[in-house]
């Protein structure tokens, strides 16, 4: 299987998360999603990251398909770890929470600073790049305090982000927050069960290879790879 | 069942139809988005519409997790007529449409159609209403016209946008249409096989309440309701 991914995706980490936690082994292929790259626009076409390609050639392209499809394919082999629950209540609960971070939280919080402070650096002129602005910034620091209270609420209540198992909710959450503790804009003592949580998942096998990266000219916060931060 | 649901709303129209091709009675129950009504935030914790209420008081928020519900609890006994096709590979094409349609043409057309000419006309001071900003409407006016070409080379290749048969992204993108033609802003001239796939759908029996309904003060174009537009 390829990956076509780019470090700094949330939503990329995400299917890296959940490919780990399947124990499949996958290539990576690093593709700049503001690139619009004419031969990947033949697998993804809206030119989006990630986009896994299937031993067989099939291509599937977003993140909340991707995790449907790695379920409906190898779950089952997964057992007791599987990443989408059986009962029907569980299963709307772990698709609206991997809806919430995947598209909520994107749009309010990572997006924004993914764009301002990583993309647009990378970015040639033509392209959009420059500086960052800070308006953006600013709103997405705002909204992240609101978003981590609700984790926090969310993990008081319940041992895994959608109940007593680990799910794609989790994995999605933890995709979006590891970019956005990336970039040293995770406000950790806004809740102290947001933080408790978010160790539990970070000390995951599967979160390993995602810690031990960094971006040229970007280095994370000492605290980012520390499993005791 | 109980639907909340905002009647221009394309998510909510897309839950609509698929309830419709389903066969399902529903109660429609009319729930104003930018509210964040409090009873509402406790079945839908984002206040975005819509949410299924179950018959034995399970809350699905979110169209598209709405949708794999319906299919998982109610597709098999549609046979042919199921709305998930059941090869992998088209389902991943289902799924990705969906989302095509509920996100990204969303975000680039509909949101900002819908906010700048029903919601805001709605809203008090407080919640944000006023007259529309043109700068949104003229960018949306600009990016529907390649998403109408897109579906335009979806239709020319395919009976039906996912494939063979009609499926959720039929229902996702008619959805998504139907409001900004409601709006008057569908420009049907980009594309014949747009057009073309559009009535089709539009003459489905699950699509007859959509077209019926006008919102005060706001009527449709007189092609709104029209099968041979």
């Amino acid at each position: 299987m390829q990956l076509f991914h780019y470090p700094l995706c949330p939503h990329s980490r995400f299917v890296r998360l959940a490919l780990g936690e399947a124990g499949l082994d996958v290539r990576l292929v690093e593709e700049k999603p503001w690139a619009r790259r004419r031969d990947y626009l033949e697998v993804s076409p809206s030119g989006e990251t990630p986009t896994l390609l299937e031993r067989f050639g099939l291509a599937i392209p977003g993140a909340a398909t991707i995790a449907e499809y790695l379920d409906e394919t190898y779950g089952e082999a997964m057992g007791e770890r599987r990443l989408l629950p059986s009962l029907p209540s569980e299963r709307v609960e772990a698709r609206r929470l991997v809806d919430w971070f995947g598209r909520k939280f994107h749009d309010e919080v990572s997006r924004w600073l993914v764009h301002e402070k990583v993309y647009k650096a990378r970015m040639s002129a033509e392209e959009g790049g420059g500086g960052p602005d800070m308006a953006p910034i600013r709103a997405a620091r705002y909204n992240v305090k609101a978003h981590l209270r609700y984790v926090g609420a969310l993990a008081r209540g319940r041992r895994w982000l959608a109940g007593d198992r680990m799910t794609f909710a989790d994995l999605a959450a933890a995709a979006q927050l590891s970019v956005v503790d990336y970039l040293g804009e995770v406000p950790w003592a806004e809740s102290a069960a947001a933080k408790d949580w978010y160790a539990k998942v970070k000390s995951r096998p599967s979160f390993r290879p995602l810690l031990a990266e960094t971006q040229p000219g970007l280095p994370p916060p000492a605290h980012y790879a520390d499993l005791d931060f």
